[in-house]
């Protein structure tokens, strides 16, 4: 997608060889205006799916899932929540993610009165690495026995493995712009797409 | 708001004297068609005040401060961080917050680039009670210089002290909803506003 792409390398910072800082547009900072036309573009690409429910995860992913579900005709979000809490009578489903940023696990959790088997829930998200979130979700949906019907992301870390394992297990996932590599300070883009 | 105040009252759930559980359609599942009527809403009671900037808190701020910024003409959103990080170089303004729900403190942030002295800035939060995030974010504004135009808050606890707090400080607080008591399983909405 141009302008997110563009956003990325006009705006977006690489350090090291790894890391791509976008958080003057996307996740910390957020620039509305870019937020729509990503909103627009996921419910585009998602458009056959009769997506009746955005899952995403606190807190980078709510903003994107505002403008998809807009887009997709005010479709309702849920979003996972972290961190451990009571699950009195077992009424949430809960998943174990691991972060590689902060090198912890978290629980995810989502009340099972949200998530339930006619659900058609399309996985929306910021930042697709090693995909161990994205996992966390699939995960909460399959024991709702709701069903994916696909995968949104904004960036996907081409060069880390969760991208491919996901389109593997034969998800359907698009993703607005690839970072091929990071290298020397610069950010690498996939063209194709 | 009249569009919230049903849904209060025909979704939302009071336990014992003091909790409101709406995250039905509010903070954990989001019903966006809602979502947006309160994006229009804010900007109405806002729209003399040249707000350029909306500043909110992870997480449930942020689908708000969305449909608030739409509606404002997309101006930027700025979401402010919770949890201990490395500061360096001072590149962040941070603020101390109690949260009474979980009774902890946590320490919220901003990267200093993202508020700046020229800043017109209206604060979003879903809730208000004690008022320390609402404090909390005012404070990361007055280490910025940038100004604090208005405070915009979904759902207010009328019994807790953190809007009348505001108020006499001289803050233009807008509340779509104010509870002025739960009992007996009840919510009692302010007729008023």
């Amino acid at each position: 997608m141009n302008a997110l792409k563009q956003a990325i390398m006009s705006r977006g910072k690489a350090i090291g060889t790894d890391i791509i800082k976008v958080d003057m547009f996307l996740n910390h900072r957020i620039d509305t205006a870019l937020l729509a036309e990503m909103g627009n573009e996921f419910a585009r690409r998602f458009k056959d799916d009769r997506v009746d429910t955005i899952l995403t995860i606190e807190a980078s992913g709510i903003a994107v899932a505002v403008t998809v579900a807009q887009a997709l005709g005010n479709v309702p979000i849920v979003f996972a929540k972290k961190g451990e809490t009571r699950n009195v009578n077992g009424e949430m489903y809960t998943a174990k993610v691991y972060s590689f940023t902060h090198q912890k696990e978290n629980t995810i959790r989502v009340c099972r009165e949200y998530l339930n088997p006619e659900s058609r829930v399309l996985i929306i998200d910021d930042f697709l690495a090693n995909g161990e979130a994205v996992q966390g979700l699939i995960s909460l949906c399959r024991q709702a026995g709701a069903e994916v019907v696909g995968v949104g992301i904004c960036v996907e870390k081409g060069y880390q493995p969760g991208g491919k394992r996901l389109r593997e297990a034969g998800l359907h996932v698009e993703s607005l712009a690839i970072v091929d590599a990071v290298e020397d300070g610069k950010i690498i883009l996939r063209e194709d797409d």
